[in-house]
């Protein structure tokens, strides 16, 4: 059976409590719950991490691509916007990576507006709640 | 029937002869059918269109909402960096509007990186190639 | 009698349904029949146009020379800020032109605060929502 | 009676002497007399002002505040572009306050395309020379 | 016979009349009888054409490919600055582009020191008058 | 007993009506006396003033240094963000100033997020309201 | 009892021996004996902690609002320049955050002059040495 | 005999004071009495003048213009940098002013490295120290 | 009979050697001996420099003035970027200056997208490879 | 015996299957190989160790100082130009520290062009493959 | 007798005949007869050079140094606003360098706005023509 | 026997009496005898030279290609950061390019912190003062 990972960034661990009137109000457990469900339709094996710590999402990117996962959905939170080094990770593996986001970063704070990530994923979608993540896995399973 | 317009702007006519390590070898018309076949399941009438003038593509986001559209799929071109009168144009109409492009904008030209219009758009999805519409659609439905 | 064009760019026609908290209640056939009342008093016969297209804006700023007509009063819409060819047309002709907005641009979005049309301008008008136009038919009436 | 205060900045007491290519012939005095008769046809006591000092513009907005002016018309001339202690008491006080400039700033240099203070301002007129002020006035007796 | 397109943008039906100190007194038509002669001895078809709308010098770019034009000689006029949908249509036709330009713009307001189409032409010829046309077409009969 | 300055630049007078959301409805007056009480208490003599001029709060910070007071405690409104002036004259005087504001700058428009003043004071405190000047004052008693 | 967290970014595990005429000499041990001894009389629980790892300050905000804690006092180092995810961290929780500085970052390089935390923190207190802690202390007990 | 104004902006009454390692360590008395020494020689009448208030500078260049002077040696101080206000008073007399400054501000901080006033004196000179002042009155006495 | 000096700037002597991709295969004298062949047939004496010294070429520019040359061509080479002494010098003759690139700067490095001395040129052809030359000949020979 | 730490940022732990066009064929152990036999000849004791966490780097580089080490070899990886938290831990520790990387970040995309590490660092050795480290290493036995 | 050595850059040798709308009528050799008679007065020895290569301005100034020069006045031309290498070479000496320029770059072109050698200058002069040299031969001779 | 040039841009000549805390108290040919002995042990000719010209270096560079030079090392001072001229004579040659300095530009002046010919250099070598040229002859033997 084909593994994804589903890697969250930073404070992806608050969903639900955090602003919810631009994260949702879907907790990453009830997401996960979904994922599940889906994942088991479309034939493939999710896993599902959180880190507040970039580090373990370079990490988890290797690991990825040292378990030969089918591929990688990756929400970065905040470090979407400054880290080099997770752009590097995903540059680093053979492993196709999407990326995405719950609210859509174009509308809000002008930070928000520059991915660093974007140009080394295979695809990117942003801005539909939870359902990106369920759009990103559809994507996955037919990459 | 939800009716879901899905608007191209320039030179997506010329898809499938274009630049086909960019954008792939799918023509719209290809594209137009894999469209027609999803929609269909889904339960979806879609009507899709193409023009290389701004002003048609304002004039059909205004027709959307004239005719209560359940929503348009919008590949903007190179309209999508330069065009202050689309991103209005979608923000002037209830429509929920999503964004859509073949390539991964973000992975070519520095001009390429700034979306004028994702800010107004319900989301974005990028970079799966002729998959970005049907991602897209998949999303429409269940708006 | 003097006749004064009043062009209408993107999106004007859809005044009155269009964001009312930011542009007012008053369609554009309500903003011309305002209209059409001062310039019976002004003794001016205007001429009031509306459309989704740049080169529409073009054409009609060149036939506003080609027939004499003695002002333009020009709401570019969101063409204000990226129409280097507008600015141009404004330029190519000895017509005088007069910059409207409904709304103040400067207490918008930043991609809002420069316009390429005011340099080439007579001068400009904004914020006074429909009365915008009737300043601009008066200070139209005395050049 | 309803009143009106009209403010004028830096170098504005030396108008019609000062390139008078770019501001006019007209003198303050000149503007003001013109200003009266039409506040006497549009039923408004005009009160017009000039100081150098940035200190005594913003008094005088404070002023109008606390005497419950109606409007403030106020051309702050090259304050317009560098002064957020004005922008700041416009928006202190709750009197509506209207930009003038009797030249065009778009049409000059790049340091005078910004203004500081039209974002907190109901609206702005600028390029009609001596004209500015006697929309500016119009337009304040129907606000 | 080999054919040639040259297309012409906004506001160039204006020449001879618009700001003649900049683009000279020779008016389109004029430009166009000089271009025949010419192109007769370089045994070339010529057809020239103008627009003010960006959407029908995209088509006609189109249009050249599908006509298997042996070379398009485009001045886009202050579609240049702004149009990346223009970019796109040159990059999207394997006929060879030239751009021309009558005045040298470089030598203009600093908005006009780039141009986004010069990257995805095979050459630029500027500042000639009405000679970089002939220029252009002898560099177009030698491709 | 030492004595130390309160200066407060311009709009500042206008506290309690001026935008209470952002700065409160305490009244200078208040702030005064809550001043006064707090002074008295840490055994310091303070002098709280007032001006819309920029040319009053350098004078006063001249005094400060000739009458040697032990410091000078400094919210200068909108000339924080463009008073190279006043910059200088606190880097003029051997007196340690305080920067306070009662909003946070840093979460309002960008033109408030660089304070010209900062670099040359011996600290900084913002976003407490009215207690940001109790705050400065428990600093001011310490130096 | 109300319990304050202390949290300490990158290399403040330094202080005392790092760069003293910037940062004083004070250990961070010696600033912790101070904060305890003053949050005894201003009836505080305080629990003061310090990591070189983003991942770790990140937890700990969490870890205030799960804790119900009064208010985070919040030293960033160097993540104050660099750190979205730090931001969103703050934006997350209910607990209100203040930012501290030992030395003012104002005067320093320019890359300090920007901090991504202070829009998102109840306020800033900078430049005071270990009284900024001191004063930071004062103002949560005060929230 | 012919009359030269020598004005001096903010901060420049701490002369001898103030940063003596930058600005010297001559009082402004001291400078004036060797300008008079000068002048006598130069067959001049000086009239040295100092004020912190942008406002006086301006009403003082009024001045100079209605009084005939010959010339106006302005040292801005810190205005230099922010001021427009002052730059429109020096363009709107026709007496030359020649800017001066004691230290030189290019080898200073980035915000003193663009002086607002320089396009429109007829000449500067600075880094002289207190001989500055002596140069442009010899300067001016030969204009 | 009318002379035509061309000039040729840094690293032109390697033409033919140097990345042949970007520049073709003909060396500078291949392009001599065209030139040569078609001056003969405009009835111009060429005089072609190459040097790898700004002072050079300076020097050159000077000596067309004085000794009346009709035109200069000019390729720059790397000094076209960043040479405002090279701009000096062609606005400080009234020889007309044709500037020349083989390539297309437009579509290489950001650094090559600006010319400082196409400004001061009568026109600019570029692109063409050794044709760019020849046009630049019939240009000059029509000046 | 002197020892020197080798601290390897994110990502190099893939060194040899990652991107081996850019980075090279080497893995992280032959490269710990050749420094290992190298340092032997040096009479030097090295400790290489790798991290993806920038607080683990952070860590360690406090550790040399707290171990004495001779020097500090570092390649920070993408956190060169993101991390101002190491900077500060460079700068905060006696030891001196050389910045190496394999290949040339200066020929690659521009966000790779600024190190922010650099201006703290004794020196820096890039492009030279694995050779740099050598070199690196050689210029610490000679601190 | 003290030695002062004249440097001027590039195109200085045309003065006279290059636009002397900016640069006056004076020919070089015209300002030299006029130093030579002021430095006589002056008990100075001057030694008046010009060249158009910047590696000649540099080699002079390192004369200026080994001769012990009291002085070196500076025209750097267009290499004023370039050459980070003639900065160097003015850092690199101990005799102090007085920059003089004929117009005022203040007032042309944007790019002329900046020195690069200003900062390492002990002053600078500009905007008095011909006097400028005197004035800075005067400010030499009292160094 | 394999021959490197060792290349030495503008006011290398004055090392040793420049700014010795920057470049050290080593004067070039100290420099040069340090080098022979090096370059000795490795079998290898070198050839040091040095020119205030960046001419020459362009020269030299191209000679160093003629007569089959193994290597060059540079150093190109000053002109590091401004010459493309340079740039492009490094890519229009063979022969691999090291770049060294002295000191380490990126704790400089922010205009020292862009190499424009670290990109087409095979690596760089900076901050170890004279050790800079003997690594990078290290480098050299072994490329």
């Amino acid at each position: 059976m084909r593994k994804v990972l589903i890697l969250n960034g930073p404070n992806l661990n608050r969903l639900g409590t955090r602003e919810p009137e631009v994260y949702g109000r879907d907790s990453l457990d009830d997401i996960a719950a979904m994922l599940h469900e889906a994942a088991a339709l479309l034939g493939l094996d999710i896993d599902l991490r959180q880190s507040n710590h970039e580090g373990h999402l370079i990490d988890w990117l290797h690991e990825a691509a040292d378990t030969d996962a089918a591929a990688v959905i990756l929400n970065a939170g905040g470090l979407t916007h400054t880290s080099v080094a997770l752009r590097d990770a995903i540059a680093a593996v053979p492993t196709p990576v999407i990326e995405v986001h719950l609210s859509n970063p174009a509308s809000r704070e002008p930070f928000r507006h520059k991915s660093l990530i974007s140009g080394v994923c295979v695809g990117s979608i942003s801005g539909f709640g939870a359902r990106s993540y369920l759009l990103a896995l559809d994507a996955a399973a037919r990459l």
